[in-house]
């Protein structure tokens, strides 16, 4: 908040909730005062559960994913197929592909895109344990999942390069018109994505 | 998140951050992934000042306000106008008129408004100390600044009767157009009240 008006407990309370995502200083203050309003309901449980969080949160030596345990579940679960990777940019994307319930093998978390502008190299991303798991008996396809901007997709063909050497398919997601999207709503690019690669009837 | 794709600890916390006001379900999961990626930058010392705040943080057993100390800092301050209380409806009010600076004198937090129908009754409210501090010596004016809504407005008028046989001076903020504000997007009543409280220029 610009001014201070409460005490400093308070304005740091409003100071850290504001570093989350999608808070603006307003809703930070508006956050913090509904926590202080329900301190017991509220502010206490869910400070027990990000000091627990911080405790036991590890990430996945294997795929880069984050949990309490490492390798991660998802690693460890013997029912999904150890033959194919999804490699998807962040945590947050594989958790929207596994509440999907799309894809049955495994991930690999790269942590991020290629990016020089920012000082994103190759080095910065999870990508020398992805080599190595590519190089692997057990893998056969690695269906690259990337997000369609620039980034993702300049990555994936650094990406696609980095792993022509090892024996395994390489596949992309298909690009098209999304389920329940409206033509006119579209960019030239997905239409003109979805027009190629039209299915017959 | 309607399916659990993360251990329990992780999922505690989406549900407790998705209980704060203005994070649905998928602003939850990004600021819960933000906060585990930022474990010691922002986990841990946001943990550590809800868990400080909800020791310290107290309600104030003069004006209702909260604090680290009761009475509370503005109750206390010694250049603050003891003859003016302004009532606001919530702790967010104050805060707002604080930022803005424009009180000198002290406060008084009615913690709601009067609502028959969600069961909220005088008895709910911040009202005996309020009756109490104007029968005081000191208090000259009670400036009644609630929300421009139905509730604040009758809640107003049942607090107007209440304090009838105070010796104060009762007012409420005016009625207007918004400064920046455009005319074409006012309702009427705004507009009306504009218009009846015209000044000559």
């Amino acid at each position: 908040m610009s001014k201070n008006v409460t005490g400093p407990e308070i304005a740091e309370l409003i100071q850290l909730i504001g570093k989350l995502p999608g808070l603006g200083p307003r809703s930070a203050r508006r956050a913090a005062l509904h926590l202080l309003q329900k301190k017991d309901q509220l502010m206490r449980p869910l400070a027990k559960a990000m000091t627990e969080a911080a405790e036991k949160i590890v990430e996945c030596s294997n795929c880069g994913n984050i949990d309490t345990i490492s390798p991660c579940a998802i690693c460890q679960d013997e029912r999904r197929d150890k033959s194919m990777i999804c490699l998807v940019e962040t945590v947050g994307d594989l958790w929207a592909l596994e509440r999907a319930e799309v894809i049955k093998g495994q991930y690999h978390v790269l942590g991020g895109t290629l990016s020089p502008l920012d000082g994103v190299g190759p080095d910065d991303l999870n990508l020398t344990t992805l080599v190595e798991r590519a190089n692997g008996d057990e893998i056969s396809e690695i269906l690259i999942a990337l997000n369609a901007t620039v980034e993702g997709q300049s990555t994936a063909h650094y990406i696609t390069d980095l792993l022509e050497d090892a024996n395994v398919k390489i596949s992309r997601l298909a690009h098209g018109v999304p389920v329940g999207g409206e033509l006119d709503y579209l960019d030239e690019g997905t239409l003109a994505a979805a027009i190629k690669s039209r299915k017959q009837l």
